[in-house]
């Protein structure tokens, strides 16, 4: 076992607090990397409140680093290399999900980053608010080059949750997109359906977000709030991708939906009630999404390298993370926290 | 006005008995039908139920008889041609829906064929259980030749109802689909989906209706009370079309369905409830679908021409509608009641 250093939580109530975290000695196939950036997900706030104690639960699963050290099998990546790190990091490999590489969807589980169960070890995954992270080779993506690695963390959890949508339903030039909620998810759904040429538009309660909305690239905003604007968008869009994080009513947004045209509810919402009659008129289609595969996650990064696509971000000292988290369950952020983790060296 | 006659219902406790059914005299644009088979649709069982007394309910949309009398302005039919009536007889022709085709989902919300409101005279529509219907000719389709026109009377609501998901969702030579419940809906989405190309299977809770199901094409049965065989039917098809008309969990079907596939809900089942992470895992998708545009209706009137489809019918004088009705109410029916009308000459 090799020790490092991290953010974690004992129970709900608690705020994180500095904690050693051991890290397993390298197997063939892992690599060591030291974190650098770490963003901060509205999963881990939603971790935490949910950790019921007993055990230290370490956040984190959208991470850059360097890699320090390799295993003796390793032929991907080298000392010195810019990795990144998403939000699963093994896999059984073998079920018809993984061999569709689509390993977020395993039919064993894939193994979460953090709060998740080795698979040759048994242990419990510590995420990465640390200064280190053991991986699997296969698991951790080359950084391509020109990518800020801080702005770049972002996309390895809230990238890719939004990216795999938008490629699955096909969105590009001529595309009708709206993406509703305009956060860590959204804004990057913005930009990526931006790029993809899609004719893109933010749905929000907050009318005051208009300019950054166009500054991201979308040609409208339109107030969720205001029920005659939302009437005159009805049946408007091919796809509405909702990364609202707080339950809430998917009836309005299945409205937007054109006919044939798709409401993708990215991030975890739990049970949701629709109204059969919004899907039935117009034929529309509910999906959802998180995460998404290694060879999406792949060349997500290489489409961000190509279109210059990060994330907006608020860079603290990891040191910060309570006030991250206190800012964050406020919707206080534009667009995406994420921990510097240098001051735990 | 003009007087014919029919089953009506005064109550939701009440049975249907015969009742004086007044009818508008010819628009220009106006056919009358003298109604020869008209179908026996949940939604009439539902509709009765629900009604709560002081005018009298004539149901029926799904009928076909034969025209005996044209408006001045009417030049697709004549007298004495074989036609068919679905549950919608009207809608604005103006709004995108009508525009593409779909004046099922007219923004307006189209005229149902009984339980409508007539957008001349503000008259309540009264259905097709019943001598004679008035309809206007947009919404009335030749009966192509070679269709028994007792065993067509389903395809206009039951038939068109689960064409439009099979359609809609491009299913073809190759597709793999699987059919949950094989009642009216049901039987004909087995039908539709086997003439279409598909390797078909039927889901239902009746094993013994394993014969019946390979009789239709279907290639197999799987028993929905068998956690073991639908476990290993899980993610297998790319089309599920869910007929099942009483209120169930969408869960089990979802999770039949592969990636990128979709669930297609027919028949209207109200708010629905689902786990997310159903959807999420294999980006799935949910649909629904409840009758179909003018096209879609015609289109499927000439496939089954060609193809030689038509429901399973348990064929019954209109006097015994109320024995129809309390056998349908206990899934007595293999698979879809019509009455004939021709007592009530």
């Amino acid at each position: 076992m090799r020790t490092t250093v991290g953010w974690g939580a004992d129970g709900p109530a608690a705020v994180l607090r500095r904690v050693p975290v051991e890290r397993r000695d390298l197997r063939p196939d892992d690599l060591a990397v030291r974190v650098d950036y770490c963003g901060v997900c509205h999963t881990d706030l939603h971790a935490v409140h949910a950790h019921s104690g007993g055990t230290t639960l370490v956040p984190g699963h959208e991470f850059t680093g360097v890699v320090t050290e390799v295993g003796p099998e390793v032929t991907r990546f080298a000392v010195g290399d810019p990795v990144g790190v998403g939000n699963i990091v093994d896999s059984c490999g073998e079920c018809a999900m993984c061999r569709a590489d689509q390993e977020n969807f395993c039919h064993t589980f894939p193994t979460l980053t953090y709060g998740g169960t080795d698979r040759h070890d048994g242990s419990a995954t510590l995420g990465g608010y640390s200064r280190e992270y053991i991986v699997r080779d296969g698991f951790a993506y080359p950084l391509p080059a020109g990518l800020d690695p801080a702005a770049a963390a972002p996309l390895l959890c809230a990238g890719i949750t939004v990216w795999e949508p938008l490629r699955a339903l096909g969105v590009g030039p001529g595309s009708r997109v709206a993406v509703a909620g305009l956060g860590g998810l959204g804004h990057l759904a913005v930009r990526f359906a931006v790029a993809l040429g899609a004719d893109t538009t933010v749905i929000s309660r907050s009318a005051d977000k208009a300019d950054d909305a166009r500054r991201l690239g979308a040609h409208d905003l339109i107030d969720s709030t205001d029920p005659d604007r939302l009437a005159a968008a009805r049946d408007r869009f091919d796809v509405v991708i909702d990364t609202i994080s707080a339950p809430h009513d998917l009836g309005p947004y299945l409205r937007l939906v054109a006919m044939d045209g798709t409401l993708s509810q990215v991030g975890y919402l739990g049970e949701v009630t629709i109204e059969t009659m919004d899907l039935l008129a117009g034929r529309k289609r509910l999906s959802s999404a998180g995460s998404g595969g290694r060879a999406a996650t792949a060349a997500m990064l290489d489409f961000c390298a190509e279109h210059g696509v990060t994330a907006d971000i608020e860079l603290l000292p990891s040191a910060r993370v309570n006030e991250a988290f206190d800012r964050l369950q406020r919707n206080d952020v534009r667009y995406r926290f994420v921990l510097d983790l240098s001051d735990l060296s």
